[in-house]
């Protein structure tokens, strides 16, 4: 865990523990910075597509949620970050033993931030790119001001 | 199950058990017909996200295998579904009982699909649309072909 | 101009002069409601790719202004249209004689909107689907504010 | 002019002086390596949004273009470049004398590619991020392929 800002891990922390996919899916918040954040989740069967390999529905959620922990990292008190969109581009298979998304915040902004997600795979000790997304990540007072 | 051509669905159920992630999701193939398809999940402590809602992970990924679906219904005998991106935007917090993925074909290519998804959420006997996707499905006669 | 708020169509139509790009285009404002908007533009040997179709840009350029004008019809006074996203599918080669970009929104809110435009051509007296869009506007309340 | 494969260069040089749009934008095909290609547009009234700065359509059309060009270059010979989809995120103003955008080829496929553009504007001697864009390109034998 490199965050900086200990309080910002300890409110991503706290909201990651809240959301029952993340708990579904065994993902781990491995990294966090300003501006930046790293999720991952170990292989396993309850997870693949019908050759075996991640689902794109996986990776899309990891691409999603690492983007919406970067951009949080940067917004000011109180507000909580909501995906207003995302766009991804699978480019390769994702067959490994872990999947890892790290995200950085490209236009952090007051309302509105954009960010890009790679999505790597490791198998026997190598990364590989397997995706790439864009998000727009909305700084929200509250979840019903959507 | 409204499908017109009963080898495709058959083909489409095979495929939909091969995958971990859609038995991981509760996921249900309920509708399928020529360049269109239907997905259905039921709401479930495990598909949350932070404020209880389905993760957006959930809807991407009804998204994209409904966009395979409808795609694969238009396919050259022996070709095979691969998602290559695919864009959504969240309209609506999705709150609700059961999650409903309508995909339909909206260029059906022979090596390249353009398809749309529109993602309902069902709460208390009404459907409410909580996003909408675009994806661009490849026709693979393998999978190692990507 | 079926513009229901002449207010609206009148700021509509002045932001629209004071794009030099959509007099490069020669772009037409042709209809304004609550919600949608619509822009056409008449071919010319200026605006093609290399097989003497509609350039993608051209295409991409509608569906862009289009959507701004759709969810613009919607917003609290003062606010001004910033598309801050947008993913758009080429289906078909935009062979014709006119462009018409028809615009909606899907989601209105306060400070962003979400949109749906659908591109065709116009050939022969019929118009074909050759595009569509999803983008993403902001409400700002200047220009700075981005 | 950085072309290492001069045959390339010359076959993309052709194609872009086909483009009658490339010529009504003044864009310049200013670099092309292998998996790469850098286009840039001169400032000019003709090509601006309604507070003067460069429109998002010219932007999208030079990050459109210059993606196509990188995945040309890693081409079997014959095929053709066709973006298939392209998604941006606009990340800031694009106030200044010049906007370039450099594409990158992320997974060169022999029927599809995936790209990265980033778009630049410089002002004053410095460059600045203003966009970003992912694009799908397929390799096409023929135009009618579509």
């Amino acid at each position: 865990m490199s965050a900086k800002e200990p309080q910002i891990g300890d409110a991503m922390r706290q909201a990651f523990k809240k959301q029952g996919f993340m708990q579904t899916l065994g993902a781990e918040l491995t990294a966090l910075g300003p501006g930046t954040c790293e999720i991952q989740v170990p292989f396993g069967p309850g997870l693949t597509q019908q050759h075996g390999f991640f689902h794109g529905g996986v990776i899309a959620t990891l691409a999603d949620n690492a983007a919406a922990g970067a951009a949080f990292t940067l917004f000011e008190d109180g507000r909580q970050p909501l995906t207003i969109e995302f766009k991804i581009s699978f480019l390769a298979p994702a067959a490994g033993e872990r999947l890892i998304a790290r995200a950085e915040a490209l236009a952090p902004g007051r309302s509105v931030s954009h960010t890009r997600s790679d999505i790597f795979v490791a198998a026997e000790g190598k990364e590989r790119l397997v995706a790439t997304a864009l998000a727009t990540i909305k700084a929200t007072k509250a979840v019903t001001e959507l």
